[in-house]
């Protein structure tokens, strides 16, 4: 302890957790110790390069309100989300994919009745959406509640309009008798992350481009099943490829089917061109997938 | 990239990184990556532990102002700040060692003649430091800029109390034309890093103690020479084989001899027991270590 250099510092640290009362704690802080020297040790990182990390992770804390999350938006873009919900929600053949979760849904959004507009006024061609939620045998799942959020048409969230009093763009539903869901939303369009703090600028100077394609959010729980956060994605986007934050699936690209003028799903007439987009979301009973299915 | 799973995300993060125009930045992230992955993978990262990641690393930024550095306490809880140290400061045979920079030094210290208290009013029994600065050849290092700061007797710095209007306990001096150095300041005692904020949370929860041994920093600045940023340490305190950052070194142990009553080094007669210390700094030869020793 009195003669550490750069290699005997991490065996250090590690006895330095020995007392440690909670054994996953443990593991998991004695783990990323490791891997971390292992980086430093690496990159034989500099002190300059410390520094600018240091001030770097308190920027990315500093940018943080109740509004703004730099740090998911920091591990969405390293990937570390991504490999998180892989981690924890192993594809099966027949069950929705999970995806990330973002730094843009709100606890406690609005309840709307099914077929409702849950827009609240934000900009954006109409878009109805037709969904079901089934359980692994096919059979439907009522009464899910369906947290759903998304952008407007100018690809920003409500809560990056500071002038907005109420909720656009999100809200609250429950599957009916036999599982369905539709409701109105507006037609997404690829929006880049926020890129005004540091994790813009490391994008920026990566040459990485901050766009995502575009998208709607979806979070579904329902008793028995474990909780599905995924995202359904519109088919042709240019940046399917380049997600900026790694989230896209195959399966979770869904069509969202342009209309002319004419009788919308919800019995309405459209004065001009509406989506509709059909969607079958699959869960998985409870108790199938990693324990660590806790973000909610 | 629209079928990513727990591992083919590592390649498709690192492919994002393909146009970054800086080797450097693209090989330290790159690493950083892979290694953040890596961590993730082998403890099978819940989404539950996840958030709470983000959440801790939120705090820690949000905790951080212009007198507190709690990422800088982190890394050097964590022991990252020793290594860093030691992968930039290769030890030689005669060079003094360095240490951690702390969270706790201040640009812009009050300045100081040679013989001056920097104390500033700090409470402490009287500390008279008498060093010597020399190049590794032995030779006196003249003019040198020493900057110096230290805890008072309750093991706070005075960037901790809110109250205070001046600067205690630290100050900056310059050697004189044989390398010497000698001011007056308070003995040091152990004191607790800042347990208000998350890292205490974390030592608290791992059962690790925050105490750091008595000592008193110094940064040493002089043309043609590395800068030396270190610590003394007191011998026999009670925290030099557990310092909460993994700061000891053997060579950096001194003695602060005590004294009873009577006349003081400066000449002052001293009406209760003090303190000296005896201390040989020794620096580097500019060029000699990594060039990542840009802290300052
Ligand atoms: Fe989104
Ligand atoms: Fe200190």
């Amino acid at each position: 302890m009195r003669n550490i250099n750069e290699n005997t510092i991490t065996p250090a640290v590690l006895e330095s957790l020995a007392d440690c009362p909670d054994p996953r704690l443990k593991e998991v802080l004695s783990a990323l110790v490791r891997h971390l020297h292992d980086f430093a040790r690496e990159v034989k990182l500099t002190e300059a390069e410390w520094m600018a990390g240091i001030q770097f992770l308190t920027a990315t804390g500093q940018k943080c309100d109740d509004k703004r999350q730099e740090f998911i938006l920091l591990s969405d873009t390293l990937g570390l989300s991504t490999l998180n919900v892989a981690l924890n929600h192993a594809k099966s053949s027949q069950a929705t994919e999970a995806t990330v979760f973002g730094p843009f849904h709100v606890a406690d959004a609005p309840q709307f009745e099914l077929g409702d507009d849950i827009s609240g006024g934000a900009a954006g061609e109409p878009l109805f959406v037709r969904a079901t939620v089934r359980g692994p045998g096919g059979e439907p799942v009522a009464d899910a509640v369906v947290d759903v959020w998304q952008a407007d048409t100018e690809g920003l969230y409500d809560v990056q309009r500071a002038d907005l009093a109420s909720a656009q763009g999100r809200g609250v539903l429950r599957t009916d008798a036999e599982g369905r869901l539709h409701f109105r939303g507006v037609m997404p369009v690829a929006y880049p992350i926020p890129t005004d703090g540091p994790v813009g600028r490391m994008l920026d100077v990566t040459r990485r481009h901050p766009w995502r394609p575009a998208h709607v959010h979806f979070m579904i729980v329902a008793p028995g099943y474990e909780t599905l956060i995924t995202h359904v994605f519109s088919d042709g986007d240019r940046y399917l490829d380049s997600d900026a934050v790694f989230g896209v699936r195959s399966s979770l690209i869904g069509d969202f089917v342009r209309h002319p003028p004419g009788l919308a799903p919800d019995g309405s007439e459209q004065a001009s061109d509406f989506h509709v987009l059909d969607f079958d979301f699959v869960l998985e009973r409870a108790g199938t997938v990693g324990a660590g299915n806790g973000v909610r």
